[in-house]
């Protein structure tokens, strides 16, 4: 009996992927574009993941779902650049979330690094990064990389520069009328 | 001559935490407060490092910085809440990011679950999870953690309700003119 109640009481607190999404939907999210070429071409993908661990050494995260087509050749490089998006690259947050195109056919766009990554030169700000760890959950891999390269620094007072969030399947612009 | 060439490259690259402090200013984040009681009294932090890994089993991940007083006890926990937080419960975030004061001294803002976990039942939405992986990375660690049981849904068309965004060191609140 008791073993039947304490599986009961689990079963109704299970929360349904559904649930999960729905949850997480409301949750806004700054706005990243993660770039890397393993020696196979130049991939990116957009995520809401990247966050900042640690600061000396210079320490992020994110997270590369195994249902990103980018994700496998993202996880063979060494090496990545992890663009902190604006409002003004709004198009290359759409253009690395869209399914099924060549996310790199427009050369005028992109370009690489001295050390060859590839890159997205008008990014208000980027990192580049080395892999320091992949750590394999569910469904997805965290992957820990330490910044060795950052962009020169922009001015951010122009509309573009206004920071970019991703919130319930929309974009969003922060500013000083949002501030409280 | 060609190794002291590649260190003097190397050196040149090398971010500065303060750089990288600056850069991650500009990356906005959702805000989310995680509590939770390892049998020493309930602990509580602020964090912008929520997010989501996974859907099925339901899966997120978030960072306890080293540098709080919350994370020892917080990592000794088997369960934690994580509460996603909108702009009606801005001050939740404020407490939970505070240093050196009682974070639970006001017991009428916050309560327990049935299964014990100390929680902030204003909270628009939370999410009660089981801690599956701690992964130490430099100065922090990664906290992997599966959804086992949600808040009861809640209306979100008031402006409590609205995304709450930290950009900048400042509290931002999304809504329909921050769309773009």
């Amino acid at each position: 009996m008791l073993n039947s109640s304490v599986i009961e009481r689990h079963a109704v607190e299970k929360i349904t992927s559904d649930d999960f999404r729905r949850t997480f939907r409301n949750h806004p999210g700054g706005v990243a574009v993660i770039t890397a070429d393993a020696g196979e071409g130049p991939v990116g993908l957009t995520a809401t993941s990247v966050s900042s661990v640690h600061a000396d050494p210079p320490t992020l995260v994110f997270s590369a779902s195994q249902m990103s087509s980018s994700t496998p050749a993202l996880l063979r490089a060494e090496t990545v650049v992890v663009h902190l998006l604006s409002a003004g690259q709004v198009d290359i947050a759409r253009l690395c979330a869209t399914s099924g195109i060549d996310r790199f056919a427009d050369s005028s766009i992109w370009s690489r690094l001295d050390s060859g990554e590839p890159y997205f030169p008008s990014a208000q700000s980027w990192l580049r990064c080395r892999v320091i760890e992949r750590v394999p959950v569910s469904g997805s891999t965290l992957v820990v990389a330490e910044a060795v390269e950052a962009s020169p620094e922009r001015a951010t007072d122009d509309d573009d520069s206004r920071a970019l969030v991703y919130h319930n399947r929309t974009w969003h612009a922060l500013g000083d009328a949002t501030r409280f």
